[in-house]
């Protein structure tokens, strides 16, 4: 993301100075719990699409800021209840908030930071982006049950798999680049282009990072290797391994997900297995798969030439990042 | 408001399709647990002050339905993730949706829920609407994290008190009723009575609620009598007293917020001596001054006699509720 943090860096002070603006409170345990997640370094990968996507529309406003703030918030509040229903000790390489202040603070000002979205997308006065971030939010939120409903559970199908992951992390990042087109008033297939450039941008994100929690070195990735795993998440590699051994592999491989202490000892046959299978290789013509997509989309999208690059940058590290 | 509610009968019916439409989801636990509060016979208070106040501002449209269910959305998820915030183990005369689903799914159907009010009140196409609403969220938000903030706090003033009542429950009652307002391009000072309304209503509501959880037996309010106190909740009589008495008593009372097992057996005393600084009778005429200023909002505005004569009504029941 480093070329179009870049080249949108004054635009994004803009969206920093709201964020910090909206998260002030009379209640100084909401502007100290908010800026403990929002200033530990997040990479603002979102609100950088809304401004780039903005871009490509050649939207001249300003309006595209309080857009990406909104974007920023709702995607934090996410982050808040997520750990509360992970247990997490640990966010981008801090405690976790909710061990600093608990998990109700955690709800409640996750819940503020919401309303706050809310309170920022209104200033757009445009309902369509109302309407798909309210919608976005609805499925963000059924991607999180379907996920909590999925712990441990080696038996669902490869499509809910995408289904999980299609909603909790692809749907916004297509939000956030849809948006931009009504906000500029595109006509209709422009908007279905950026829904697309965010959405296959979003899956191709997600799905290199699954891989990644199983091939990256914990130096590289700056957490601890196959995390997903020892805390009992089912993702694409081990659904695909669970689905290709023999019945009592499987049964093996379901009494790790019952007893979470066999998982560090189970971990460098697990990853040899995955190997065997070639299951890293196909993970990554996934993700190929879907920075391709993300590419054609932008490839029917105008505006400047170095934002155009900065976004095929990215879609090109993404298809190679190996930490 | 069984007033209220006989005269909207037809009309709540439209609101109640509109709930059940809007917490339909391919992932079943999020309806399933949505109805389970949703038909737990909640008075639904909040949607019918919207019916009836589109009906005193003489609103001849339909959009007052999904605005009367995204306020009773808004309020259902603030439930789930207050029952999270305050371990409650019952909620409307059942066990809690937490003890049946877990604080997880609390969380996130709560956010669900949320989203689903905000897809509502796109469908009103009145940015005001949003607005207010939004805004009302952010400040039951902050409510919520005050009230954390304060548990067995006993140096909190009044006004603090006031401050907590007024965001976690009256803002909501005031949105609720404002919103028509807007809806129906009534004029603005006609908004800010309709504001007035629902604000003092609502904190005749709470008051009148706090009230009773000291007064009221058990069999009448169909809970046990005293719970803010047993759990530690700061209320109005508490932080009155507490203000009255001698050092050494307020000591003791100190010593009850640390306490949890001490506070059934000094219920008894703590009654007696709230008896004894005439603090119910002060807090009743707190109610009457509410529902006078509710009543004082209610003859600026204009409407159908029999629904002015409703709400004429729930303001005297109010002031004379004794269970």
């Amino acid at each position: 993301m480093d070329a179009l943090s870049t080249r949108f860096s004054n635009d994004m002070a803009h969206v920093e100075a709201l964020l910090s603006q909206n998260v002030t409170s009379g209640i100084a345990l909401i502007p100290d719990l908010s800026h403990y997640l929002l200033d530990a370094g997040g990479k603002r990968i979102r609100p950088l699409l809304t401004l780039a996507c903005a871009s490509l529309v050649g939207y001249e406003g300003t309006l595209h800021y309080p857009l990406a703030a909104a974007v920023e918030c709702i995607h934090t509040a996410t982050l808040l209840h997520d750990d509360v229903v992970d247990q997490a000790e640990e966010r981008r390489g801090k405690a976790s908030a909710r061990l600093v202040w608990g998990n109700s603070a955690n709800v409640l000002v996750g819940d503020f930071l919401f309303s706050r979205a809310f309170q920022l997308m209104v200033e757009t006065k445009t309902l369509k982006v109302l309407e798909i971030l309210a919608r976005a939010s609805s499925r963000i939120a059924e991607g999180e049950v379907l996920q909590l409903l999925s712990l441990k559970n080696l038996t669902i199908t490869e499509e809910h798999y995408f289904n999980i992951i299609e909603r909790k992390t692809a749907e916004l990042f297509a939000a956030a680049c849809e948006v931009t087109g009504y906000l500029a008033q595109a006509p209709q297939d422009t908007c279905d282009h950026l829904r697309r450039l965010g959405l296959h941008l979003g899956l191709a994100f997600q799905l290199q990072d699954d891989l990644l929690d199983y091939t990256a070195t914990s130096d590289a990735l700056g957490k601890s290797i196959a995390k997903d795993f020892l805390e009992g998440k089912v993702t694409w590699p081990w659904l695909m391994l669970y689905q290709r051994v023999s019945p009592s592999e499987q049964t093996w491989m379901q009494s790790l997900m019952d007893n979470e202490d066999q998982r560090p000892i189970a971990l460098p046959l697990i990853i040899a297995m995955m190997h065997q299978h070639h299951l890293f290789a196909q993970m990554h013509d996934l993700v190929i798969h879907h920075t391709q997509a993300a590419q054609d989309a932008l490839n029917h999208l105008g505006g400047p030439q170095d934002v155009r690059n900065a976004f095929g940058d990215i879609l090109q590290s993404l298809a190679h990042r190996r930490h």
